[in-house]
């Protein structure tokens, strides 16, 4: 199923001509891994980032510390940072970011297990959206990559792909 | 498997206080996804690349545009570039890099599809070696995360731990 996600996402990517960059906190790469998948996706994706720590959200991604401080690596204002970051390093059209709470340790009252952050950058802006996704580890991340690509496809093609979270 | 694998590996590196990075290529961040699969691995890892281009490989890991041309992205010198690049980047005790024809396509007679180069960089200098994996992109993009992480667990545990490619 992800496979097929990432096709279609690569299929939308390529028709208009647009790249897509990845900078990933709670999935660990697996966003970009999805994407590769696919024979050619060299034409849609030329990099990503695994920023696991917050030093690296920093140093890689240029995300201000005090930003990180202020509202937590979990938070709205990082993650579109972080897309916005990788956006302009990678010079794509597109880029997503993520990051949360993957557990099963980590969580908090105000950020409990599942908890993600996702964001889309692109010229038109940034999109940003918080889920508290049930499951395992294995499971909150694999929600997570397949919101990922789903609402980026979306964003492509408008509003005919079903949500995967109805 | 992948992800007792990837605990092994999590707890060599652990119980020495070690930690990695990662470069990829044509894993497209499958090693840095299958270490992030254990509860717990912030402490052992704290960001990778995903290189897919070529000019992500120099901008991101400063491997210099004229290795890649006269070796070309799969090749000994390039994947030992990017794992000493990102190992300095990362200030990580360790770097895995990978770059190889995944396929179906960009295959050629030197290099066929399933030619796979890895490098695994630490202070005692940089280890490769490289492989010609059988199967489909799935399967030599599994395999080579495989021997990705089955090396570096050698590397750290001495020479108990099975090839997985008898």
């Amino acid at each position: 199923m992800l496979t097929e996600l990432a096709q279609q996402c690569g299929e939308a990517l390529q028709q208009r001509g647009l790249q897509v960059t990845t900078a990933e906190s709670c999935t660990g790469g697996g966003i970009a891994e999805a994407i590769t998948r696919i024979a050619g996706s060299s034409a849609w994706f030329g990099q990503g980032w695994v920023t696991y720590s917050n030093a690296a959200k920093s140093s890689q991604l240029g995300v201000a510390p005090e930003l990180i401080e202020a509202h937590g690596a979990v938070s709205e204002a990082v993650v579109s940072a972080m897309a916005e970051g990788a956006r302009a390093r990678a010079g794509a059209d597109w880029a997503i970011a993520v990051s949360g709470v993957a557990g099963p340790g980590g969580g908090s009252r105000d950020k409990p297990v599942g908890t993600v952050w996702l964001a889309w950058a692109s010229q038109l802006g940034t999109q940003t959206t918080c889920r508290l996704f049930a499951g395992d580890r294995r499971e909150i991340r694999e929600q997570t990559v397949v919101l990922a690509l789903t609402e980026l496809i979306k964003s492509l093609c408008g509003s005919e792909v079903a949500d995967p979270m109805p």
